[in-house]
């Protein structure tokens, strides 16, 4: 994981704040290129959010020496966010040994404290590392 | 549409190539912090074109003052992007007074030719745009 | 839901098992037209199941003269069903006024126990019953 | 294809119209046990449908002595359905050796012309038959 704050990722400013078995829980702080022309935060930065985390909830379960890689993913984005940090967590809900799934939620930091905003469930597949300049999949 | 350059999607760096009736298309050129560790255009990038070019489709056919608000989308990752420039071209699928289904599809632009990367099917709501300060759905 | 057990529902053989605020579990027991040609359950079966109970979840916290339609809905399959019984839970992760979201988890009921076979994340719109009839969304 | 009028499909229907090289086309004459209480075409009919006629435009480009599972789809649907058939058409998206994707289409057919009712993008997986009894995954 010691790329972790390079690339997209890091643009988009997700830190890790948790991991463990099968979970993975990361944290963004909003700034204004988070958001869209309304003011509320952009759903792009939760799809991302949601899969970006689903991804490392994937890695905490892979054998050594595999990539996971995203198949597909579904968001429902429940209501507008406009707070100050979004939180999301993932867990793993089908653990395979070359398919697995995952859940994430994205929560909204509010003052009045966290909001549940979207819900992902994302398909994903542990592939060798060295196949991944290849034909993946 | 003078608000398309702010936020995120500036952030991003999408523009705007062509919009009619029921279509829209986007375009980015990728840059390094639109990639992930190994140099492949994150899935986040491609989501959120995906759901940003499906939304402005949506926009085209949606009444005068009306916002549009993704409900929920799925995306389907064919294979790594790795390409200069990234081209997204949406088209509504279902054409809703209030739910409008569009399809994305998303292509990479090698120096062999466009290439499909991903698909995506996203549902939008049409909403007053006064409603959206408060409850919109 | 004095029709509960017509038309297709009753064809599938869904029994209802508990309805609460929110939360809606039905049960169905199988029989050899419910498997495919491997012997294992249809995934057709365990979708409609899916999208059946999580529409009964919404319709608990419907206002009275709702209907509930299903916009659209994801189903991940985790793996083979061949047991004698299905049981899904659903239960209402989004409540909204209109968009109502629900999650439906789908278990095969085998000697051993209950085993998680597919998971399914489901839009529902609530509408007054007499506009069905018309021009729904 | 012996098997294609036993189990689940049989028991819904569906007849075989057309296959070709990443295409099949399905139909079924709707008959009452396909409604629900208000007499319009149950959803899961719809589903199931696309998921059935999405995996065999998979086999027909799937190398001999490959079984298809379906590993997820997601489903749209447009508008209630109420004619006398339906009508699927699914064609391959995503060609690959493991991982194929596909596009179903399902139509009502109406006095008035077919009418496009529901549209859905299925992940299959291409699995060696004899691999289906133990962990296919």
């Amino acid at each position: 994981m010691q790329d972790y704050e390079r690339g997209f990722i890091g643009f988009c400013g997700f830190k890790a704040v948790e991991a463990r078995w099968g979970c993975f829980e990361s944290r963004v702080e909003i700034r204004d290129h988070h958001r869209q022309q309304d003011g509320f935060i952009h759903a792009g930065v939760m799809a991302t959010m949601a899969d970006h985390t689903a991804g490392y909830s994937a890695f905490t379960i892979a054998p050594e020496g595999m990539q996971i890689l995203t198949i597909e993913f579904k968001i429902n984005f429940f209501r507008p966010a406009f707070g100050d940090s979004l939180l999301c967590r993932a867990k793993v809900v089908r653990e395979g040994r070359q398919i697995i799934v995952s859940e994430s939620e994205v929560f909204d930091l509010r003052e009045e404290g966290e909001t549940a905003v979207a819900m992902a469930l994302v398909t994903l597949m542990a592939v060798p590392a060295e196949s991944l300049q290849s034909a993946p999949l």
